[in-house]
């Protein structure tokens, strides 16, 4: 390399830690993901370890049945993301700060006005992970009329998306001059009215939000899907994916810079981001003793409702759970984005249903590093400079110590490396992340 | 009276004052209503004086033409209402934050997790203030259909609060055990579903949100219309109304606590707040003197655009300016709760049609009060104890200014007569203003 490339590093917030069976762990404090105070507590921590952003997920309630395996479920009560982001916007000063908002079951001009809105009160920190969802038991909460088949949902993503990019610049950057004495409050050359008229959303606009100090916020999207990557290439700033072998990320980072490319994009300005579960011990033989301390923690029953989801919502109850995952899977529904490399995982290393459900249940089959806090640098450089990624979104098993755990860590041994920045440096998101601002269009 | 009412207070959040031509005044700071720094320092204001709420409105673009007229009018750039309100429940410590949302564009499960949320995030201080939406310019943003008759409007209105109030009952205060060693997250038994289906939503639940700390936010609401009133009587703890007389204002407040009395509701249990626009000056003429400057400053044409819009968006163009308002003005379509006590004080005053654009484009219509402080208390005490009100929302014309003034020379008058609080005790926004925490359904 002729110049230093820092790694970009994000995190899920996530009370308790990422991994299924945190909130059972005695070293975490028994929190409602709901909490507040909790999740301030991790933004501070992604912060002091200088991570480039925080996203805040936003998964929908699981299906509640049957009731006695969602009992032990902790993913059934959290905060609204975008009214989180927004208290994080004043309790924190560096990081980028992610907000997922559907493009099924919301409006275009609410999506662009609270993101835009969240960038001024940020400071330009602001960013949209733009989601599609196929989430049946959201779907019943927003009068069914919102399900929509796979197809129609990314065609309805990629008309909101342009909706959304559209009125973000009603205004030219200057075209509130306020002059008292004219009276102007704005500039009319400087306002311009978008008129949408499609096949899902008619918008006229404007926004009644100035541009934003970023011109645009960034937007994430995690599809995977053939129309998933498309949407990807086309609109994202960063994607993020989770694969767990070098191979099959490597393939992924090609296609999306290539996707990227052929819609007339510089490849460098679409960054991929990896999910990394990093567990982080001063022996490796601890930090793979911590973990599987916790997937002892996971009720069998969960792991196989878990499995279930993760392959299309089928039915597994008929299956011998001690066998081998069977070849004739029915097909599935909802989001299939794990199906095919769960399925991968079994036969390549000849899992029965339950090893392969006990494996994906607890790090939700996300790649898995355990060692030391050399070994996981060395993990993220090498799949950094093969080209797997431009770098990763953490999700540890166990928050915050496991943000402090990689800041203490890992961080200095990249920073050693030239690898990661030393400090914030005051930039916008845009900036940290070595995105261009948007012209207006 | 037998024991120590005291007066409830709140206030809009609006950037340089509530008066129309605020941001041309040489005493504010020229800063746009969508600087989250500015809303702050309202927010503080606000606090410092002892309110008991702060109430962020969503009004929508106005109609964007003629541009001319636009050019000069303040309202086209904004925050979001929830991120504000969700930035602000950080950077306060006792204050109420009410969000204004949409019954007419909005999905009940998002506006109940939002408002929910916002009550988890700030410790019990959240509200929505529930509004339909009639303004044409805001339905071209989603696509027009949800632009909806008046009687429709409130149809829906009045099933969407049901559907929110449902999905605030979700869980039991004691749901969530946190049981490690069960493992059981959550209690079944304390897990409600709604399983609503009604005419405009089919919303099946549960709300994937704890039960507030305030068991249920507060519900503002500010219908004056028929349907508007019988919404308000049936489900708001506090009504919003503005009425430039006092025989209009008792009306008002005998008839909602009828109409509360016959929905079997305690009448005490619904707080009727009545708007007040301030001006305070070391005389009284000092204080006229003060609102005139201001009214000076607005341009004709904003003057008459804005009474166009209050008499329900008619075409004033045909009529002479400088007759009287004529008495066959055509019926109007939109936002109608301002058209006949314009039309009122028109006729009462002997007021041409621009007589009447110039007082009410000021203060908006407000009930509008100049003096010193002992004056502005004396207004207050006078029309809290005909029954007028049971509080006050102000609308200063000029802020943060107005809002100082009222915390130096009108709220010690009032804390000396017993009218007023002399402190937060730290108690939760339904508390504060004496309201019963909502049992489970």
């Amino acid at each position: 390399m002729t110049k230093a490339r820092h790694i970009k590093f994000g995190t899920f917030l996530s009370v308790g830690g990422e991994h299924v069976a945190a909130w059972r762990h005695p070293d975490t404090a028994p929190h409602l993901h709901g909490s507040f105070a909790a999740n301030l507590e991790l933004a501070r921590a992604a912060e002091e370890a200088l991570l480039d952003l925080i996203l805040v997920a936003d998964v929908g309630p699981p299906i509640l049945a049957p009731m006695e395996s969602l009992s032990t479920d902790p993913v059934i009560e959290r905060l609204d993301p975008l009214v989180t982001v927004s208290a994080l916007a004043v309790s924190t000063r560096h990081i980028g700060l992610i907000s997922t908002a559907s493009t099924t079951f919301e409006q275009p001009y609410h999506v662009a006005r609270r993101i835009a809105s969240l960038d001024h009160v940020s400071g330009g920190r602001a960013g949209w992970n733009c989601v599609t969802s196929s989430n049946v038991a959201m779907a019943l909460n927003f009068s069914n009329r919102e399900h929509l088949a796979p197809a129609e949902r990314y065609a309805r993503a990629e008309e909101f998306v342009d909706v959304v990019r559209g009125l973000w610049n009603s205004w030219d950057d200057d075209a509130f001059v306020l002059d008292r004495d004219g009276p102007r409050y704005f500039e009319p050359a400087g306002l311009h009215v978008l008129n949408h008229a499609g096949k899902y959303f008619s918008v006229r606009g404007p926004l009644d939000v100035a541009r934003c100090p970023q011109g645009q916020p960034v937007i994430v999207q995690a599809g995977s899907s053939e129309p998933g990557r498309a949407l990807a290439a086309r609109v994202a700033d960063v994607v993020f994916t989770t694969h767990t072998t070098t191979e099959a990320a490597c393939a992924f980072y090609a296609d999306i810079k290539a996707r990227a490319a052929s819609y007339g994009r510089d490849p460098d300005s679409v960054l991929v981001l990896l999910a990394l579960m990093p567990s982080i011990g001063p022996t490796e033989a601890e930090a793979k003793e911590r973990l599987e301390a916790l997937d002892r923690l996971i009720p069998a029953p969960i792991a196989l409702a878990r499995l279930s989801a993760k392959l299309g919502s089928i039915d597994l109850s008929g299956y011998d759970p001690n066998a081998p995952l069977p070849e004739d899977l029915p097909a599935g529904t909802g989001m299939l984005s794990r199906r095919q490399p769960f399925i991968d995982l079994a036969k390549r290393e000849g899992l029965t249903m339950m090893e392969l459900a006990a494996r994906t249940a607890g790090n939700r089959g996300h790649w898995t590093v355990a060692g030391t806090g050399v070994q996981i640098a060395d993990a993220i450089q090498q799949r950094f400079e093969v080209g797997a990624a431009d770098g990763f979104l953490l999700v540890p098993p166990l928050s915050p110590s496991g943000l402090g755990d990689f800041g203490r860590e890992v961080v200095p041994v990249l920073q050693e490396r030239g690898l990661y920045r030393t400090g914030y440096d005051g930039a916008m998101l845009r900036e940290m992340l070595g995105l261009p601002r948007p012209a207006m269009a």
